[in-house]
Formats: C-alpha cells, structure tokens, sequence
C-alpha cells in the first residue's frame, strides 16, 4: 500500500500509468455527437454523469488547470483582478433586471429557510453591478476589471456534443467599468487582444464575429469562433480579411462578397469559445450604480462583460487537434508534456534504465506520464499514448537499450529521432523552446 | 487608463493598493457574529451577499488559492488524485442510497426538461461510488484515492459566524477505496497526518476529537477542531495528552479525569475544520461495487471520506490570529508576502526610491501589497497594515530615505529594525526561512 500510494516523491511530476485512475479504453459513449466527446471519454479525461453534467478525470483537471493557467495570466495582464462570486444568486436581483422571467435557462432553487429564492448563476451581472457599486465612489476608483474561474449553470433544452454544451460548466467571466463609453472600448478592445492571446496559446484560431447581443445587450456582441464540424453556431467570414458574423444576424446569409475587401464569403459551422458585450449603461441604470465625476455631478457607469468558457475549451481544443489515433494536445495545455513509454520493462536492467531517464526528464524541468505496466506490447502502449496525445514520446526499450539510447517522437510528426540519455534533456527543452515559437 | 490597468509588468507579484479592487473600511457588518467576519470584511477580504453566502474579494481569493495549494500538496503526498465532480448530482444516486429523505440539508433544483430532479451537491459520495466503480474491477486496481475540491451547497437552517458557516462554500473531499478494512485503516491514518500537515502548515494546531458519524456512518468519525470562541461545537479534551471527544458523543461531560492519562479534562468551543470517515461498505453495498480478489471471489470495496473546508478554514485562521488591530497572516496562507508602505510619496525621490524598493522584493522572489497612496499619513498606513495583516511590513519614508535604509517590522512584534536597501533582500529571506521552521 505504501509504495503504492506514497512511494512517489515527484506525485505532481509523475503519473504512474499504472497507478492512474485516468485509463484509456475502447469502449465509445452510446450517443456520440462530436468527436472531441468520443476521445476524451475514451482517453479517460471525462465521465458523462448525465445528459449535459460530466466529471473531469486526473488527465482533465489537468488539461483544465493548463488553461485557467492560461487565461488567469492574461486577464492579469489587462488588469483584471481575481474574485470569486457565489453560484446561488438572491432572487429579488434578477427580478431588479426582469431576467428572472425572461432568462429560460435559469435553475431556480428553493430554500426550506426564510421563503428563500435563489438563481444559480448562469452568469453574475446581478451580483458584480451591486457588489462593484458598494466599492466605486468617484472617478479616480474607475476603471476597474474583475474576474472569477467558477462553475456555471444553465438549463439548456438539449445538452449536446459532449462537454461543448453542458448544464454545468466552468467559465472565466470578467466585467469592466468605467467612466464613460471611449475608456470602455479602449478596453474592451484590449480583451479582445488578451482573448486572442488566450486561444492561440491553447492551439486555437479564433474568428472574431459580430453577433447579437442576446440577453444581455441590444447592441452587437463578439463571439470568438473556432471553425468546427461539432459547432452549434454558423458562421459566415471571408477567407481574406477578418470579417465574420453570426449567420443570425447577417445580412450576407447568401455567402456573396465580403463587404469589407471584397474577397469571396464562406460559411462554416464554429464552436464559441468566448463572447465580449459592451453592456453600456443597461445595468448601471438598473441598480442605480453611478459615480462622482471629476465635475462633481453624479454619472451612470459603462459596463463590458467578457466570457470564455473553460471546459468548452477542452472540447475545441480536442476538436481541432485530432488524429484517426487520438488526441494532440498543444504544449501549453497537454496534461503531462512527456509520455514516457517503457517496453521490456519485465528485465531489470531496462527496467531500472527507465527509471533514470524518468529522472532525467523531471531534472528538465518537465512533468511525465510513464507507461510502466508490465507485461504489455509496443503496438499497445503506442495506441494508448497517441490516444492520450501528450506532444513528446519517448521510448526505452530493449532496441535501443544497447547503445544506451531512447527514442524521440513528437506526437503529431511520423518521424523518430534517436538520442543518448545524456543528450536527452537538452533535445527535450529544444522541442518544448521550438514549440513555443 | 493604459497605466492603471495594464502599466504593470508584474500584476501577479505587486499589488498597488491605490488600484486595488479590495480595500479596507471601517464599516462593519450590522450582525458581527464573530471577529473573524467583522476583520474579514473591514480588511476587505469578503463580501456578505445574503445569509451564509459570500463573494470573495482579490485579497479572499488570494488566501483561499494558498489554502488550496496546501492542501493539493498535502493530499497529493497521500497518492490522492485530484478529479473535478458536478454539483448537480442525479437524484436517483441519493434515492439509492436513501439520503434523499433523510438529509435535511439537501438543495434540491428541477429541471424544465425532461421531468429531472438533482441534488445541488452537499457531499460526493453518491458520484463518485459509481464514478470509480465504473473504473475498479480487480484488486490490483486499489487501493485508490480521488479528491476534489470544489463549491458545495447546504441548506443550513441557520447561516451564522460568518464565512464560518454558510450555504455555499469551499471543500475539499477525499475518497479512498480498498480491498479490506486493514488497508482503510492504513490510509486512515496517513490521512489523519496529512490533515494535521495542511493544518500546521496554515498556523492551526488542530485536536483529533471522536465525534458521531452523522449521516455518513454508524460508526465513530474523526473531526480536526480548533478550539474557539466562534465554534459551534462543544469538545471535552485533554490539555495533557491528545484526547478529545466531541461532547456530542461523550461520556465526560462533567469534565472528569481523562481516562487515558488521568489529568484534568477541559470543555471548549471548537470549529470543526475537517473530518475523517471510516464508511466501511455502507456505500459499497448500495452501489453494488465490488471487485475480484486475489482468490477469484467477489468482494465488497471499503471506502473512506475525508473533507477539509476551504473557505471555513479561512475563517478559522483569522480566529486563531489576530489582535486588537487586525489579522496576522501565517506567512504561508498570507495573500502577499510583503507590505511595503510608502510615505512622503509626495517627493518624487522617496517616490522613485519606492520603486526601488519594490523591484528589491520582487527580485527576492516575494510578493508584495505596495500602499502607493499618497497624502495619506503614516497612522492610517499602518492601521490599514496592521488590519490587512500581511506578515512582513516594509517602510519606507522621509525619515530613513538620507541614511539609505528601510524599516522592517514583522506583523506579530512590535519591535522595528532597520536595513539598507542592499541588505533588505537577505534580511527577508531570513525572515521567512525562520517562519518556516
């Protein structure tokens, strides 16, 4: 039990394969509407409790800690600073804004106590404009971004493709205040830079598309789209320019040229991964939240909000990165950045071999998935790693025991490279340094 | 706008408090029912949404993710691997197991569609018995430890002492799962010792008290208490050695010899800050989930649970360490390492020297609250200090800027030193390598 559970000094660095709850099988979930849902169950990286709530396996948390990393450092970058509302939301605010009637994805929650009601947040406009409200007096407290990475939930008709639409789900939400309108779009254009920076750190291109400002604005809102078979949304944009919209709202639904260059329109169903509203003053005037302005008079506060959904993200990444074999994780989010692959570990010798080149890479700086089940063959231990996509495998085995060498293999190239141990920490930083770039 | 919201290079190391969305006030809440949440809301750590529910504000949140860092270290160490289950939990899986009834605290939330009822989860046991069944088949795959942490929901009939006891808060919960009861014992005991690590390490001396098992268990439980005047629960210990039970189950209540080692037995106040569960198969057997033994028989799987509350502990921590003036972080939970206060700001070379100083605690590896606001006085710097209770305070000002120096101060003294600006960042280093041991 010991060596089991506690013999691992390096736990955060190294899994264990045989130790992981996360294990890939080939069993496929009964309804698979995406392809994203089918790997990662499969992978191990998710269960489907129900229709639209699933768990995250130690791969996921994994993966999904990679992004919130991800997204908390470039929200911070903004200036954007950290909070963390509650889920259960007082009724009589969504009433204040009309949305306890109007919002049919709510859950609502009763409390045996007091004749309680509660919403449980699909999002925190009701809570942020009042909580902000009780801090910001003047001018000099403004502008002012807060954020939270927080569980949310909607009542959605029909939960599908998997974790891309789920009735519960994280989400990094950030609101933004100001003292009027132009310091609101200068902001709001510098998150939608940190969301580009966001999503092409997690491996994603993101179209940025004029879309109706649903619920929350009658202005246009921003959708971040990732082009994708397993989308919901479609989309028209041009091949040339940056011009995208929702086909919801365009005028171009007939795919002719591109307004903006004149280039030819496409249309592609997308997965939005993110969304920016300029709220203007809507919920400043609701709850009656207004500021000294440096001419003493009282002014309504402009507000942006800012959504990025972060177990969708999962599902888009999965959904652009994938092989008939599996998954390819990005560098930046993959679970574990090396997958070492032990073959013949039933001889001592290599056995032992394996273990050092474990501590090699850890000494790089690196974490690793080590495949050490005994007793099972090279075409296995290869299909189960290209299906949990880590970008790097490395292989020791009898082959290369002899010359004292293992085996390279970027996940998403054919090619292997052979490397003595020595080298191997030195190769290993080159390919993560090449990654970046 | 560019400057206050994205000028700083080092958002997540510096803090400056004249951009800080948490500030102190000297407002109280209208119901103090403990000093905890009266210091946690006048330093600007919480907001009181509604009864028992709370927003955590940059300063909260900064506590309550060290907190967390903690614990996943601790419960790593353990060989627990971290999963991420839903709060909505099917209600079939607690008509199972019978709690649906009978647990009072349940927030139940119906679905429009599909005639669905779930749980909003107050505790994991019926996820996640099926979630590892669906993953166990043989005694080689246990012993196995899964946790979470993650917000939790319960409808307490009376929401008090502040972020102590609320409706919705933070918990980590542990499950482990073996083939016999001799192997959860095993566990068991190695949890207990993390849980007094993750307790030391946030400056709590917590005692190990035999309680009820509650709705978990028939058979005793383990809950980690601090003793105080804001507990809810009455403990009778031992000030000699480790017994203590709580006065719940105890057969002491007239505080008579201790019957381990005969010395005078205490009452007390006391926060339950964790807890540990021997289940035994009471879940096993509902849930069906056994596995084959060594033998080729079928067995039933025993489990343990063991919970930590996060956001409690947060509160807990305040109770054991504060004065008259304000909070005094333990150096490993405290949301800044440093507190750099700036006077005479107004002259630009005690400014720049600032800077100075600023960059000297970065370099050091430290994080730092800068209070940069000028025109105000040295007494309200350090009253904000003192209650905001980061544990290092650094000065500096016109009355040592000719000599080149700095003055440190540690939170728990009163005693001041001095050192230049060349010594500060070793003299820091110090600080904290003493703090550790």
């Amino acid at each position: 039990m010991k060596d089991k559970l506690t013999g691992n000094q390096n736990w955060r660095k190294i899994l264990r394969y045989s130790t992981s709850f996360s294990r890939a099988s080939k069993e496929s979930p009964k309804e698979v509407t995406s392809e994203s849902h089918k790997l990662l169950i499969r992978a191990g990286y998710i269960r489907q409790e129900m229709a639209g709530v699933f768990s995250l396996l130690p791969l996921g948390v994994k993966v999904l800690k990679n992004i919130e990393t991800v997204i908390r450092d470039e929200m911070d970058s903004t200036g954007g600073q950290e909070v963390l509302m509650p889920a259960l939301e007082p009724k009589q605010n969504w009433v204040t804004t009309g949305r306890w009637d109007t919002l049919d994805i709510l859950f609502k929650v009763n409390s045996r106590y007091g004749n309680r009601e509660y919403v449980l947040g699909p999002t925190h406009e009701e809570i942020v404009t009042p909580l902000v409200k009780s801090r910001v007096k003047s001018y000099k407290d403004l502008p002012l971004a807060v954020y939270q990475i927080q569980t949310k939930f909607r009542d959605e008709p029909r939960a599908k493709s998997g974790i891309i639409r789920g009735r519960e789900f994280g989400m990094k939400d950030m609101y933004s205040f100001h003292v009027n309108h132009e310091s609101l779009v200068t902001f709001y254009e510098q998150a939608k830079e940190a969301y580009l920076r966001v999503f092409s750190r997690c491996g994603i291109t993101a179209k940025v598309t004029e879309a109706s400002g649903g619920d929350f604005t009658k202005k246009i809102s921003h959708e971040f789209m990732a082009l994708s078979d397993a989308g919901e949304d479609i989309i028209i944009y041009c091949d040339s320019c940056a011009f995208a919209q929702n086909t919801e709202i365009s005028k171009h639904k007939d795919a002719d040229a591109c307004p903006s260059c004149s280039h030819n329109l496409r249309t592609g169903k997308a997965i939005e991964i993110g969304n920016i509203f300029d709220l203007g003053t809507k919920f400043s005037e609701v709850f009656d939240f207004t500021f000294t302005d440096k001419d003493s008079t009282r002014k309504l506060v402009y507000m942006g909000c800012y959504g990025i959904g972060t177990t969708r993200l999962i599902g888009a990444i999965v959904e652009a990165h994938n092989d008939g074999k599996g998954i390819i994780w990005p560098h930046e989010v993959a679970p574990y950045s090396c997958h070492l692959v032990g073959l013949n570990l039933e001889e001592s010798e290599i056995k032992e071999r394996a273990e050092v080149v474990l501590q090699e890479i850890v000494k790089s700086g690196l974490s690793v998935l080590f495949d050490d089940r005994p007793n099972v063959g090279a075409g296995d231990k290869f299909a189960t790693a290209d299906l949990i996509g880590i970008p790097i495998r490395i292989t020791i085995g009898r082959e290369t025991f002899t010359e004292g060498e293992v085996e390279i293999k970027r996940r998403e190239d054919s090619e292997t490279i052979k490397v003595t141990i020595s080298e191997l920490s030195k190769r290993l930083v080159t390919i993560i340094e090449d990654a970046r770039e």
